[in-house]
């Protein structure tokens, strides 16, 4: 039997996404909040928001952002304000399945209320990690960009070993960067030492920082602090890649000169289209389990 | 006893190379075409070009350009014309050593005509391999700027296993892409196969292209023939680094709408601090080597 799925709103990524999703059989795809794009996707129907019936949907994907905290959709592709309502969401069907980027509170209230299932994609342990591979080649774009020496021979600190700490430690280590890693676990310091990089307690950072060329932070919380900027070269760029605030005392970091720049989204900017596919990916894989296909 | 330096025009990667320059004992440097330079450089002298007396200088520095077929020299950092002209070099002393990047017609006669002796300094294979890493990088910059897709699981065909093409192909393989390399000899078919990479002759190069995102091009010779870029996907890129005019069929390329990106002069883009010490380490060494120090 056809299915019915539905994309409401969405960035770059989502043309990708929506190119491997039309692929599926038994799947009738319809796109709200795309009406500024011109011809390309003519094969897959466009709608307006008004004209979905929602207890008809099987399957709803939300943008990577989810909504705001009024229920506003993300829409890069049209003008027109998408508010996903407590009414909207009253009329879903009970087995319909939510797919969204991130989680938050207004999605996590309003679903749990109406017992509806929202599956966060970018909290999956295997997005974040395939995910963690256009973030290190963006991050490593912005090296370039932003230095005047080469990756290869220069001094790199990683801050944080998790999903993309530790892709970023790689890829900088791949192109002969000399890369340290600084990490709380005994596991982690281990497993750092075992891959031929050196290995910080995050606590003694700041005795490291004084030959840093580039310092990369992918820790959400405040670990590069006044003590360990202070430390720093002149010419070391800091690049953090934690969620919004980051985790770099920013303020001081100008303060002493030191260029350090938040970098946001970098899957969506560097390379969109595998982004895309990545999220596709599990989406079909999980939409499979589910047995909705 | 001290000796007389003096560089004469350059571009970015000159000003690293004169602070480096600048930390040798018995030498006494002279800046000519770095007038628009604010400060910055003041411990080093600068002088108009005709305040130079030839027969005192010891070492002369040309640009990574030399001369053009005028004996003009390429200056970034002053709006005012240097021409090296017969004259000029015959005042200079027979002893003197004579640095540029690269090595015209016009310098080869003109040195050999007054028996001065001149050492292009890219011809050397260490400076070529060092400047390979910068070249190598900036094409990965390149890459991650003109595409929707990670270099990660990309597919690269690199022509050529020279100097550039052995770095350019060990670099995209360290992201993850998965490289092919095409090569003439035996000896480098076998190297690329030991090195994990997959070998194409070089003259069967138009059976392989169909599956290629990323083609490049190292080889100073017509190799990318229409042949080849027919096969190619639409969305593949070609970026060629073999020196002006390249070895792609631009025009074709065009004609098919495939991107096509002849890349000059990548180390003074993307690291002109590490191409600057690689020249100043090397000239350095030679200089000691020659006991003019």
């Amino acid at each position: 039997m056809t299915q019915l799925m539905t994309v409401i709103g969405g960035d770059a990524r989502y043309l990708e996404l929506i190119r491997q999703l039309r692929k599926l059989s038994n799947m009738k795809i319809t796109l709200v909040g795309y009406d500024k794009l011109e011809q390309g996707f003519t094969e897959v129907e466009q709608m307006n928001f008004y004209e979905l019936n929602p207890y008809e949907l099987d399957i709803v994907i939300l943008p990577i952002t989810g909504t705001d905290n009024q229920g506003n959709v993300e829409v890069i592709f049209s003008n027109k304000t998408i508010t996903l309502t407590d009414d909207w969401f009253s009329r879903l069907n009970k087995s319909a399945l939510i797919f969204s980027g991130m989680m938050n509170d207004y999605l996590d209230n309003i679903t749990k209320k109406h017992g509806l299932e929202l599956i966060p994609l970018l909290d999956r342990d295997d997005v974040a990690i395939y995910n963690s591979i256009p973030t290190a080649e963006g991050t490593i774009m912005m090296a370039m960009r932003h230095t005047d020496f080469t990756i290869h021979s220069s001094k790199v600190i990683v801050a944080g070993f998790g999903r993309v700490g530790h892709t970023v430690a790689n890829k900088f280590s791949a192109l002969g960067a000399k890369v340290s890693v600084a990490a709380s676990s005994i596991h982690d310091l281990a497993r750092i030492t075992e891959m031929g990089l050196k290995a910080i307690p995050l606590n003694q950072l700041h005795q490291f920082t004084d030959y840093c060329d580039v310092l990369i932070n992918t820790i959400p919380a405040k670990v590069i602090k006044k003590e360990s900027i202070q430390q720093l070269p002149s010419h070391a760029l800091i690049f953090d890649l934690a969620s919004i605030p980051g985790g770099t005392d920013f303020k001081y970091a100008e303060q002493r000169g030191i260029k350090a720049i938040l970098a946001k989204s970098l899957p969506g900017v560097v390379a969109p289209k595998t982004a895309g596919r990545i999220l596709a990916d599990v989406i079909k894989q999980i939409i499979e389990e589910k047995g909705v296909i």
